[in-house]
């Protein structure tokens, strides 16, 4: 919780604010409140198993101390940073595009999936399946250099809003998370998206958003090749798969980028159960985090039956393998951030 | 230059010392050479060259000043880092691994390519041509865990001499390339490899040997699987290439791993070419730099005819493109690190 600064105008304010002051000093709350560097997050067993595993792994000669170089920390984005219904954002960003170029493209309007996803049948455009979707993303990701798709997502970031709050897709990120990626940092992790959406799609947002530099972003890729067109070298994104960073892809994925096996992993789906798995096989301490979203007043509530972000394995097997587990509701007394003005 | 101790045994010693100190004190000599993050780089326009852009880029006000967040620095291995003469390092590795593992392969005596590598005819080997070298590297490289193959590495870096110098290979590192990589960083800049080599091996010791951690290593790797076998999650390395990072595959391992344009790249063969044109072509301040092997005295002299790191479109270019070309022998007043007792 952040210290308010009261209004001054008053002596008996003042005076009260001093009494507070000494209260909560001989009490010893006010320091811890003030250096809380979890304030969203409900004091109870979720915040001190993060804290202790953090003082356990970090303060010299204690006996599970790993050196700097070795605290690796990979979250997942989707559902885990941001959040993920009613569908994953990049795909609300795909049919976007797809709307915004379909003058071009007349014959979208009787070709499947493009003329579902114009109509928003979003069932008859599911149906389609893998080679649907896969058509979609090659229209809308590929055959264009990686500035322009870049330019593209920017452009729809600052204008897109999301259907349930009317707010930027990159406001809706949860605030326990930000304030959970700075306390790892401050003490020497390095941290690391890795999710199963798109790495160049990710990329655009992830700094200004996450802290987290284009560098230490894995996701999900197409093949590119590099072209020197009219004298000018580009980089031009193929309609090809060339990683699916997600289930037993992730570990894949965290050793082609990041070299080394995490200390620290936080998901919320299935399709973060393999690099719980791999992180939390390590020797030495390790810690897995699954983000149950249980709050469908202040966000979603869903689990096991989801569409989307499905969480079954992981509530099955978390207890067993020593995974902590969220509960948004409980665990979080904040979910977004406060709106931006 | 470092500055030396000198045995301080008599008083005219010392009092000498005390002279030669005031000497270079008033004329600002010890200052600027005790302050040289370059000592083993020779004064000349190769060095300013690279203080000025460094200058140039990092200077808060200064018309080409660049946020600490795009000073990425990109750096080839072999042959720009530590050495590749008389046939990349890696290659040695593997030939050394075929005849550690001949004695469980007795087919091997008469099986190609393994026959001319158990035998050190280099060029029957080279003969066999890519399907050849595949085979080679299947067999050293490939059908094992990573972890497997990080072990055999760093047995192997322990033990294996090169054959002119005697030295551990990771002692054929440049020594002024370790302080450009140390001034860039103290500048700001975040170093990487981008390296036609193999990302698991230069793994093993880039970061004791330059300071880069594995995250920050970029090469040629192969396809790998995530596999649970006997309840033991494994990363298995397979016998399928997933990039070749070389030539026009640079600025697309660039784009996948880093997924900014460097500011900075260097390299010394016609396989960074693309590397230090795609870096050289963003807009504002950027900096290539080639390392011409001139010293057949302390090193190696070779170029535009060499069979490993041949360089000569990039010796035609540079000068148009503006490329800071290195002369080894007249640039660097040393080139190995002095030997570890």
């Amino acid at each position: 919780m952040q210290l308010r600064i009261l209004p001054y105008r008053f002596a008996t304010t003042a005076l009260w604010l001093l009494f507070v002051s000494l209260a909560c000093l001989s009490a010893g709350v006010w320091a811890a409140e003030s250096n809380d560097p979890l304030p969203s997050w409900s004091d109870g067993k979720t915040k001190q198993a993060i804290v202790s595993f953090v003082e356990k792994t970090t303060r010299q000669g204690s006996p599970g101390f790993v050196p700097e170089n070795q605290r690796i920390a990979t979250f997942d984005n989707d559902g885990t940073l941001w959040a993920e219904q009613p569908v994953y954002f990049q795909l609300i960003y795909a049919l976007d595009q797809v709307k915004k170029m379909a003058p071009q493209h007349p014959e979208w309007k009787s070709e499947e999936p493009f003329a579902s996803a114009l109509k928003g049948d979003m069932e008859k455009l599911m149906a389609s399946g893998k080679e649907g979707l896969m058509k979609i993303i090659a229209a809308t990701h590929a055959d264009m250099t990686a500035d322009e798709f870049s330019e593209n997502v920017s452009q729809w970031l600052k204008t897109a809003r999301h259907p349930k709050t009317n707010r930027p897709y990159n406001e809706m990120i949860y605030q326990p998370m930000l304030e959970l990626l700075d306390y790892l940092r401050a003490n020497g992790f390095k941290t690391f998206i890795v999710s199963g959406g798109g790495i160049d799609f990710m990329r655009v947002f992830a700094e200004q958003t996450y802290g987290i530099p284009p560098d230490q972003v894995v996701g999900s890729s197409l093949k590119a090749e590099y072209k020197v067109r009219n004298g000018k070298p580009e980089i031009v994104k193929l309609a090809d798969i060339n990683l699916v960073n997600d289930k037993e892809g992730k570990p894949v994925g965290i050793h082609r980028y990041i070299g080394q096996r995490p200390l620290f992993a936080a998901g919320n789906s299935d399709g973060d159960f393999q690099m719980l798995e791999w992180t939390t096989a390590g020797k030495g301490p390790r810690f897995g985090l699954l983000l149950h979203h249980t709050d469908d007043k202040r966000e979603w509530a869903y689990d096991r039956k989801s569409h989307i972000g499905r969480l079954e394995k992981g509530l099955d097997q978390a207890k067993d393998r020593g995974w902590t587990v969220i509960d948004m509701q409980q665990d979080w007394n904040q979910v977004f951030p406060v709106a931006t003005p």
